[in-house]
């Protein structure tokens, strides 16, 4: 139906293909974005939407903790950090810029995260992570118990200590999600739905994709297909260490506001506040499947660390539950950078359950490398997609 | 819109004002049914569609233990378990009617009802219960440990004893709603959807009904309104002893039938299996209120009993939740009978949670009623108007 | 369940009880809000959301025409057209104001409303209520046919002339109804869903309200329950001539924005871009019900009518079509006043399909006449409750 | 995650991979479906579930007009038409078998299908389809204007005749599928969700299918991916003439029962009333899409021609609209038989808009020649893989 020739097809339209073709529109390149399903139909519009720049990276992070960092660039500072911190701070214009593009509002909210040790173990842990923040000089403050009482008052008071990350934030994730869509239409960008890429050919300087609506053409191709993206990749003979991890999540309603910022235990149980007094509660890891179903189990231990967390939560209204397959990676870091074999096939994938938050960096990021203009002031050596020997294993 | 004659005007689409309409327009009555909002859009809907003749009364239900049981009508047995036990039987030539009728298929299913006990105490009242019904010479049986193992062998081995009752069964509730509606309307019967009555007068021999959508005239009147029949009947001075208690429910599915019966733990909490692999999970029982949202706390406590009962129920997929408003009357005892004040304004409401099993009969018998016909084998002094002082508190 | 006594009982939770809740809780008043089911869940979240202060309102409206206007205080002005301006006007502030308090964006769009003449007929009343404007020295603008091919492409070229409204603008109608709630609970009001009052009396100085849930005292009665207050007041002795007014709307989706104003045609249809590339098309008119059923018939005319307006939408993503319950009066005039019989039970109703519009300035004008502050600069003998003799017919 | 070994992998859990799996599992086979999203998740929910063995096809079908017909097989008769005929009867015996296993009833109505000619064209039309069914001696009635006005009162009286399909049928196409489904595992199939076939290989005796879930091996392997069919089978270097046909559908509710048999006019919508009152209205045909969007103008020509069909159908109650996308090949002619380049890959695809229809004797062919037994009373040479030089273009 479209053989048409596109200077860069992006294969996946979730907020990191949104965001490819956003930067690469606003840069006059013609954009296609083929999408299997619709807009930001997978994890992109399942995410939280926590920009956890901070609270998702610490000294435990594989990126930091067991990779080679620092690196030769930042010898004194391990450079994913400021590659995540980056990220954040660009939501801010972000959101202005796409709200005058498009009118989207993406939601943002600048209150901080809150992240509570419920045990002395936890306790120890968070302050080792407290001390981390301190020496890398980002904002960050230490809550007693009692700090935490007159902060947010509804939250347990069965608590050892709690670490406050002011910077960190959070946006709607389906919003930003179509808002970077809507705004690379609006930037001349087109977007082709229901339509799965069934193999890519080199055709010439060219690629030819063959889909279930015909044949595109491109002189570059994105991959960013989240958890699809190794599968599409074994096509090219590209096998990477990643896996699918399914995350449930929960929308429940309060008749007065409880918190005002996100509450995330070290558990891994966390309470975004949203629009409309609801809280986001989230989100639970089941790995190598890609099976959406919500299970009994799945909600049950939702709701009961989010009832540890805030007793009050017990009387909220149930709105709904869904899941999301979230792309993970053998070391936990993302593939971000070109294919080993194919000039011009361009991967940015493996963001885990951190897409919303490194969203805006990729984009920015995938349409330099495409453009030729390399990565800039970040090394992109610990994202290579050749960084070990990678096995997709179930 | 409407200044129609009927013989008898029905206030309450739900199953109760149903079952009576049907067995009304079938002997050729002219009737309409003023339903404020949809067909059975209230508890009729959200019911479990247990019919639980054995499993819900017993030596220890109101009716039973503490009103002048036995009466001197059946000496030897008391009177309100052949009333249930008659409705229960009406169900399975009901079913074949209604779908001949009507084409729907009310869901019957015969398997029974196998009530746990958990806790020795549990166990002691269960025994006794189990002794009460072959007292009555009706259908039970006491199960092992280990029969139940055998029986259902996906139920908790951590139960003390367990009593099936082989003729409790169950259908869909909205299905049994809406085939005694369609039926009803096959004889000739008229349904006003979202036809709220404001007020009734009496004019010569008729009453005058004000609705919000003009003004009908009735030769007699039956108030089935479930748990708003109080708010109406104190239009027409009569205070009864009522108050709605909110039930939730929860439906999960599961991949291969994992019960045959219907488990009911003697905590409160049962499990229903239902078309498609679904599985029905009630109730919670909340007092005075007519607030239908689902809380979380209900939530919990739902699936923290329904595991206790039937632990592979974890890995069932979430399908949803939903609440119903029951009318519960102060000794638990439904209110069936003439209005004190006025001839011919008959009622039939407080059936709590067992509307479903009990709308058959009810509506035979408000039918003869409203005939002239009296009530036949039933002393229906136990369901009269005025047997207490009632005084609506909340 | 609550006895507690308020300064203020508002019946009725949707924009109108809402705006009025919210003025006077800014004020200190201590306000509680009786809704029979949730907030907003009848025509205010029902409606369009259009700010048609002018394109509602013409030479030709009862107000204006068939009304003793221009009347006494403002003798060269029809007075009601300033009464709309400012409600209008008022919005752009209170957007910030409700942005501030709640975090709810309420959608406002401040991009004028297109008035469409598609027959000779109607560009002739079109053209008298572009002179009309003029005369009122408010901003309006004629198009011609191809000054609207120009302004929006996608308009049907079949048209005869056009009126640009640019002041006119629209909100998402939820979402104000959501935000004055919001905003009223964090100036100290309270709201109980659910919540039916059945009747109210006289207690001294204070009144009585008997409810679902219990009593509740107050020392004034705001009646603000659309299309069910007329109902409701029947038990105070007041008949107001009002009647209920079904309207059915729809939601599509398109692939990218086709308009950029709201489409009205003079033949009762409107198109109203909202968020995320849909389009709003609204209304039927069916008066004499309250039953909310959406038609085929309804589904049909509006998707007719939507399509000889912008052909393009043929290729529109359907989304859903739902219907809402109008308040309107015998003489498309709102009731705004104290009840004739008893002091300090106020009534604000009636608004039929301008109560989004209207909100602000009648949540501040009840709010002045239960402090005793007077209607101010309005004169409210046309919204009089005793303004004629008044008879419900159904 | 699944390494283990089956007899048969069935790739497509519709209603055809899903009667296929019923049939191979009855006999003992070990079975595995392998479904990409959920159970019926796409046509064969969406279908109307119409038995259309003699409404469907004619002697204007392509099976009976353009191919080599009559065959030596059955010299005085189209073989295809006993073929749809006989799965046509064998929905009856299945109802009951399905029940018992399952117990879904499959809604099984045998009220005939009426077609209507609305033109006098359609009219000559379909007396020459009327002739051929008598030249065929099966069942069939011409029914004049006044007969229609008898038989089927509410059908639009502006039509020229009517022909009357006394053995053509319906079931509910979701519970028929469902049902398979759910039989088949109790006779010991496994069902694999969200499993994706990435390729197959050939692995000595057997067969590899790589999915996103890890590996399955078999002996055998079906191709009953309807749609999808063709784009998997390009991986095993085969061809097909296949292409998408979305189809939109309608239901909408009446109050009262407004017609008993199916109503088909000869311009391509049909009414099919179902359960509770309910009108299913179909379909539209767009093809080469995979875009499962409803459109504006779907609905709007769905309603259009039906509200032609049976003027009454303007009062009925809008429920939902969705759409489904259907398998069509080059000759409108089902794919039944073996890859012709792998021994023991099996192909049942493309059945169009007859996949209901055609269910129960796909799966009992399709069982015998993976058994080895042949095609039975059956020349499938007009369903062979390899009847045409196949391109696919879209």
């Amino acid at each position: 139906m479209n053989g048409n020739h596109y200077d860069v097809a992006i294969i996946g339209g979730g907020v990191i293909g949104g965001s490819i073709a956003f930067q690469l529109a606003k840069r006059n390149v013609r954009v296609v974005v083929l999408e299997k399903d619709r807009i930001a139909s997978e994890a992109s519009s399942a995410a939280a939407g926590m920009l956890g720049a901070q609270s998702e990276f610490s000294n435990e992070h594989p990126l930091i903790s067991s990779m080679a960092y620092p690196c030769e660039k930042c010898p004194s500072t391990p450079c994913f950090i400021p590659f995540a911190l980056k990220s954040r701070d660009m939501i801010v214009p972000l959101a202005e810029e796409l709200k005058e593009l498009t009118g989207i509002d993406i939601g943002l909210v600048q209150k901080g995260i809150l992240k509570i040790a419920l045990t002395e173990e936890e306790n120890e842990a968070l302050q080792r992570n407290y001390e981390f923040w301190r020496r890398m000089e980002q904002s960050v403050q230490w809550l007693s118990v009692d700090d935490v009482a007159v902060f947010e008052p509804n939250v347990t008071k069965n608590l050892r200590g709690a670490m406050y990350l002011p910077n960190d934030g959070q946006v709607s994730a389906p919003d930003l999600s179509l808002a970077f869509a809507k705004a690379s239409i609006v930037y001349g960008a087109e977007w082709q739905e229901f339509t799965e890429v069934l193999d890519v050919a080199q055709e010439g300087d060219d690629y030819r994709l063959r889909t279930n609506h015909g044949t595109v053409h491109a002189g570059a191709v994105v991959v960013a297909a989240g958890a699809w993206s190794a599968l599409f990749l074994e096509k090219t003979g590209l096998s990477l260490s990643m896996y699918p991890v399914k995350g449930e999540c929960l929308l429940v309603k309060v008749e007065k506001p409880i918190i005002q910022t996100t509450v995330f235990a070290k558990n891994g149980c966390y309470i975004v506040p949203k629009k409309g007094n609801r809280l986001l509660i989230g989100a639970t890891s089941t790995p190598y499947t890609f099976d959406k179903k919500v299970t009994v189990q799945g909600i049950m231990s939702l709701l009961e660390r989010a009832q540890q967390l805030l007793p009050t939560i017990r009387t909220a209204e149930w709105e709904r539950a869904w899941a999301g397959i979230r792309p993970q990676t053998g070391d936990g870091v993302p593939y971000i950078g070109e294919h080993p074999h194919y000039k011009n096939i361009w991967i940015a994938t493996g963001h885990y359950r951190n897409g919303i938050l490194l969203s805006p960096i990729t984009g920015v990021i995938i349409a330099d490398l495409v453009e030729g203009k390399g990565s800039g002031e970040f090394d992109l050596a610990p994202f290579s997609l050749t960084r070990h020997q990678a096995t997709y294993t179930v």
